[in-house]
């Protein structure tokens, strides 16, 4: 199996006001995605502007990458928080994104739970549904990116079960486990460019990755996710462009899908 | 002169996750118009959509209360930020009330700055002018709300200029200057009700207020505003409310107006 | 049994700039310790002078009260935190109570860590241990205010072997498991006065508390916590100081104890 | 004349949460005195506690780097706060720096006001007092660290009728007004190291300044003041200290002095 286009998304937008982070000037333009942090795990509301003058330059889609309301600990601690919390903390994080992209004349794509925020929907469908519910009641066209995995998650499910158009996300930075999961444990490291490139290129040729015990393992995604807040996420960008090119790839964004139905009943 | 109608408008949403301001609960059933805080001066996601609860139930018009990012200091501190500092400081918040506010079905009427963020405003035409193109760049029909004076202000004559529907407030709790300026110095007290009433009862029935000095002077006005702080704030919205009624003048949200033009470039 | 003394300690300084919480002026006054919220779960730099100046006046012993860094949670969610940050949140927290109430001529007296920052180290040996590191590190003497179970907690076990003082606590605003453990799950409900001084009364009495489930166990504790973030906050101090005095019971701070050994080894 | 020894001190530890700033691995290497950010404009508990470990092993000497509560702006902009205010969070960070540091055995040794802060105490004498009176409070032996001008400047005034030892800086890599004032306006950019090793070797020299308008004038400082935040931080740490060795002059900590007198009343 060889796939006919592929979509890249990175998370961008991380800076914190005098503190910067990731390479965004250069991912920007070797990527179709952009997922922008909204103030709760990074950015800010000047970042987020730059960051939507940034795509708007590149001529990219646009999501919001929403987190969960810890700075210090970057989005990555699991926290308790409620059903209504959750739903509040997305609900906040669309509209600012959206609007602050909307001032910008780019449209809000979909919405892609950070870090701990997306963890904690694994373990639970009540947080997973509060997710989904606040994307179907404030995008434009709900879309959810997200891994899945061989098994299938929780919040993929629901969402698609309630109509939102779900894009699957395969990591090549990451390790996998031979259930088909990313581990999501990684640092700030200097990600190693040319087992960025294997991966990308035995995902595209033949649909699996090579596990971190040794198996090969099917995968189905829709989307690569770089991690812009490598040291070296410029490099890495530019080479999972340069690999997919040479494959003869397209790389697009992953957006015709049919509109939902089943919207929550607050939608205005 | 006496008015056919009044619109009546509060601060709402300004507890803080465990800590409690206001008595939403009875102020949103005296007015006719709230103005909710967003998170930067007061408010936070879970209290913004409890108040959009409080609102839909209502059945009254909502509007977005920016402030400074200054929590300790109930954004009430001057703050030298930069007009890109300004504008994207009320895109995100107008996003942010916006997609709550939805989520509930209720379409974002209007943007009122709030305290410091207000008074920066009055000094410096490019901190007006950035507000008034986030209004414009983020509302779905861009309406400021905001006191003006005898002199006439630097933030109510860019946004008239550029298309924006302004609203004019009346503060019957607080003093005026003989310039026909609130003083905005206030404290947490209890707001004497008689005395409302009286300045109420003037306003409507000769369209002026009585200065700190003994003068009396024209003032004009769209709206009441009423602060959603004072201990004693829903009593002081159902004396108003009575008052109004007495005199047989009609609530209505002030919101008949004609579309905008000259809208900034950068909107969607 | 009946007790020759008690110690009353009450969480304080937990308003939060413009909110207030807790009636701190008139329970200061009713008991002898004081735990000082200090800017992570509540409290800001403010309030805390603000407080140190009512313990000043009231002549109390004071604490520090440190929360995890959630000021939307008002530090009552889990936070997957690391040991190496926790004890640093202790420590910052203590040098900035500490810090204030000594520019009030006031020494700390002891640490009580707050809501979800205590419940962590009940789980987890390494965490329970940097918070004993952090206190044997930064208070002049180490002093630990924890509720302690008839089966033991870790925290308390290892304060203890390492040569903190364990002062217990008892929660008479609290229900209790059979296991002795006070049930933590609680609003900011107005508290029945009237049943405070029962159990109040009972513990004094015969050192029993009765659990939900209606047994009679026996409970040590040198402390009677209240909280002070209840409506009645100032009323349930009122009357369990009454109830105190009546039955001919001294109201001391749980002071008087052996100095510790076995200080960590960057105690400078 | 010729200097026998000089201070260099620099700000560290202005790193936040996930965020990296500066290069200070190398540069606590190449000076004598640490100023450690505590969390306001820059810092968080752990940064301060890695930071406290740098320090320990260089074995310099720490103070405590206040800043106004505004992370968004780096604690660079003016902000109308109270002398209580300024008081408050001056103490406040004092103890946490003083805490974190006595954990890894470092005496708290001084107090230098970070941006904005120290810009609201040219203006306003009270705020000078208050941040005099908070150093005096909660210091060990009080210091302030501060630029001073020919024309002197308030608090450096304030500090020394009060008692208060008072460490004047220069800075190497800022221009100076004819007035002997350091130019505030800066950038995170690419300092240049050979205009600042003809900096360092003229004052060093002669004890003088060239001036942006190119007069050379007389400047009296014990201190030289590098910034940690600009990218090549730890270049030119290295430069200053290698050119300060080659003229002879000793590398030494302004800490001989005599004590205090006048501490304000409310010291313990």
């Amino acid at each position: 199996m060889t796939m006919e286009s592929i979509d890249i998304n990175c998370d961008m937008g991380e800076s914190f006001g005098n503190w910067t982070i990731g390479e965004d000037e250069i991912v920007v333009r070797q990527i179709t995605t952009a997922n922008v942090a909204c103030g709760f795990h990074a950015g800010d509301p000047v970042t987020l502007m730059r960051t939507a003058d940034l795509i708007r330059d590149a001529g990219i889609v646009a999501g919001c990458h929403p987190g969960l309301p810890d700075l210090l600990g970057f989005g990555r601690r699991a926290m308790n928080v409620s059903a209504d919390d959750l739903y509040a903390y997305v609900a906040y994080q669309v509209g600012a994104a959206r609007a602050v992209l909307g001032a910008r004349g780019i449209e809000l794509h979909h919405v892609k739970p950070h870090g701990a925020m997306f963890a904690s929907t694994s373990a639970s469908a009540e947080l997973a549904d509060a997710v989904v519910s606040a994307i179907i009641d404030t995008c434009p066209e709900p879309v959810l990116y997200t891994p899945t995995s061989i098994a299938g998650d929780t919040m993929p499910t629901i969402a698609r079960d309630r109509g939102v158009k779900v894009v699957s996300e395969f990591y090549p930075d990451l390790s996998y486990t031979d259930d088909g999961y990313p581990r999501t444990e990684r640092n700030k490291h200097h990600v190693d460019p040319e087992r960025v490139v294997n991966v990308v290129r035995q995902f595209l040729d033949r649909g699996t990755v090579t596990t971190k015990t040794g198996n090969e393992i099917p995968i189905e995604a829709d989307s690569f996710c770089l991690h812009g807040d490598s040291p070296n996420a410029g490099e890495i960008a530019i080479v999972v462009k340069k690999t997919v090119e040479e494959l003869g790839i397209a790389m697009r964004p992953a957006t015709a899908f049919e509109p939902p139905s089943g919207a929550s009943e607050n939608k205005p």
